[in-house]
């Protein structure tokens, strides 16, 4: 079923007040599509709409809603129904909230939570945002390595009902991290043999202060369930939970688009940003790039005498800067990618630049040959022709290495490659471009600046 | 220990011919790292090292090797080495192998099969490319609903060793999926309880044909381990496992922002595409959007009266231009992300477009008045301050409409949205922009053209 069909059926058993019926068609539903229901309900019919939910699903839907939703339930619950949901959800998850909540709606949520989990959650807020301390949940198997399978086992089946992840099991000693067992390896094992005998001693861990765009790389290399997280004394403190990498790769890959298109990114989806916000992410670079482009213009005004004499000339420039443009932002492209997935490193700058230039040359004499021909056979200037086909080979080649050269460059200053993308690329190979194409016509059409 | 370090290390010991202390390393080194020092290794002591690799770590680093290592090892195995790691390999890899390797690299690989394999391989490879049924695997647990939980687990216990995936458990009746149960809920439950008891009726599916870009959107959405694949009768046929959503993610998002950049998707990374097809993939949207700009340069020769008596005009084009591109793409480039993460919906247009208006109204607003009052200071011309002034407001809201606009429309008729990028929009903004500019210049300016 649609969602929107769904929602139809919701609004009709709300309205005839068939609230059994209703309910049992939510208990049908997955929680995610529970938290979609309701980001489509009107918001007076939400309160209701939540009490109807099963005990054990309102926690679980209420982690899948927005902000914005758990925003109006916090502030409609009774404190009663609150602690019930704080008991309930995960630990990780009601970090973020907190995180990302105003103040009065923090103060809401801590006075519902038990003092236990409210010294954690403090604990977990100290590390730095987007950190793997911030993104970890403390709640995992934690087994010691002189265990039993059987004793193991027992212990999943006795402590898992909190844990976010049992699929992996953690072995410890004096707090450190010694070793991990998979669920898998533990339903493989005789009951009797010892966790130390069958462990895996070579585990991968990440440090509570390690980026979680790194967490996120982690996950894609090795294809683990969790990943422990650990502290300078190498102590297991929490562990990462793959659902949570995905996330992070989402907005990692959303950071970037939006950056690449000169924006500042915003926390929150394209509706529920508003116009002021959207209009404060974009202008910062317009504003640059605009004034940047003055460059341009200015050494267009140097070549005025030039296109006094051949005003054809002004005509081919914005072919000549978008093509060289669009070439610049190509290569750039695929650098801020392959920095992002690890598959380029500025080592490879000359590597790359070698590759480019070969590009370069092949695209650039199909270019200059085909737009060569259609001005000759436009306007029979076969100076005019000559003029345009060295001015692209000229622009194509440069645009090239300026494209893949910067995001690299500015990797290795520690300077944010996406930032390298098609609208800095762009005003950069303009004023080139420009330059190239008055310094190459008055040369060949003999024209003294 | 970087890699770096470990290729330095492995390197020194095979000179000095210490092979049971190189296996002795390869031992503590995870799959993916193994498959990573393969590709620093000379190609020469590949088959050595490949030899040196404990049993049961051959496989599994195998399937973590790029294909290129991948084909090199095939040629140079023995009949004998090639059919234990076949034997051993996930199915879903062996696939996605023999879908990517030339024929006699495939041939080989089947011949070392066995036939019971070999036959699923070929059900298999029948699915359309990129659809759910081509990246699932066949191997999963499957229970019946009449069975105890510790019949079950048991069950798991026996067969699990092949399976990629244990961790969910299908429930089939006459091959049709009916329920499943977790392996926590296993757990967790009394081993005498039946498995209809405490199975998940509501299963979230997907079908054969359907697309992998949704298959990950599911994963992305209700964060599962693993997602039952059925056919059209219904019937359980196999799971798609949550490492192969995150690769499909990390894919579709290269695919997007690589048309985002008016290139076509290759399928291989940077260092391994030629030069030849990198510029066989930028060529054809470089051609067509450099033939497309001379429609801009028509629009100038029209209006050639009116820079011979205003040469200062000129040098404000590629400032317009430059920034209708950067605002149009800077709205395509949050639909397009917006409609890959299903956030907005062509139904939404009017909405968008109804948004983008009152936020290019912001942003125009500040880039007239700061670039009226350079223009002014600088020039000292009233008129002039006041043409550019006017184009950037009419530039900036018809860029924003067009950039908005452009790729909902491309959804909507069923065309990908990522084409409506940065390249393609700058193009169409650029002959807008120059049309408007031009009017307003010889309308403000009282030029006749």
């Amino acid at each position: 079923m649609e969602i929107e069909e769904i929602h139809r059926l919701a609004e009709e058993l709300l309205e005839q007040r068939k609230y059994s019926l209703l309910r049992q068609m939510l208990n049908n539903l997955n929680s995610a599509d529970i938290a979609l229901l309701f980001d489509e309900m009107d918001k007076k019919e939400i309160p209701l709409l939540y009490r109807l939910l099963p005990k054990e699903e309102a926690a679980d839907s209420f982690s899948y809603m927005s902000r914005e939703m758990q925003k109006t339930l916090i502030n409609t619950l009774t404190d009663r129904e609150l602690r019930a949901v704080m008991d309930d959800i995960f630990l990780d998850d009601t970090v973020d909230m907190i995180e990302e909540m105003p103040a009065n709606v923090v103060a809401r949520i801590l006075r519902n939570t038990d003092e236990e989990t409210r010294k954690i959650i403090n604990q977990v807020l100290n590390y730095p945002k987007d950190s793997a301390g911030s993104l970890m949940t403390i709640e995992y198997v934690n087994i010691k390595k002189e265990m039993t399978v059987g004793a193991a086992i027992n212990r999943i089946r006795h402590t898992a009902v909190n844990k976010e992840t049992v699929y992996t099991c953690y072995v410890t000693e004096h707090r450190k991290l010694i070793g991990m067992v998979s669920v898998k390896d533990l339903l493989m094992a005789e009951d009797a043999m010892q966790i130390e005998d069958i462990m895996e001693t070579n585990v991968i861990s990440v440090d509570t202060h390690e980026d979680k765009e790194e967490v996120a790389k982690v996950f894609n290399k090795y294809d683990f369930l969790a990943i422990p997280v650990v502290d300078r004394e190498e102590r297991l403190v929490g562990i990462v939970t793959f659902d949570d990498a995905m996330d992070v790769m989402q907005e990692e890959n959303t950071e970037d688009i939006t950056k690449m298109a000169a924006m500042t990114p915003t926390e929150d989806n394209y509706f529920n940003t508003s116009a002021f916000s959207h209009a404060k992410s974009r202008i910062a670079w317009l504003l640059f790039l605009m004034l940047s482009a003055t460059v341009s213009g200015s050494i267009i005004t140097h070549y005025q005498e030039s296109f006094k004499l051949y005003p054809l000339l002004v005509s081919f420039i914005p072919m000549l800067t978008g093509t060289g443009g669009n070439c610049g932002s190509q290569s750039s492209t695929l650098m801020i990618r392959g920095l992002a997935l690890d598959e380029i490193k500025f080592k490879d700058i000359f590597k790359v630049m070698f590759k480019e230039f070969r590009i370069a040359l092949l695209v650039s004499t199909v270019l200059a040959v085909v737009n060569g021909l259609r001005i000759y056979i436009q306007y029979g200037d076969l100076q005019m022709a000559f003029v345009i086909a060295l001015a692209l080979i000229a622009i194509v080649i440069l645009s090239k290495f300026i494209g893949c050269s910067l995001p690299l460059i500015a990797e290795h200053i520690h300077l944010d490659p996406a930032l390298m993308a098609a609208p800095l690329i762009s005003t950069i190979v303009d004023i080139c471009s420009i330059l190239i194409y008055f310094k190459i016509a008055t040369i060949v059409l003999h024209i003294a600046v």
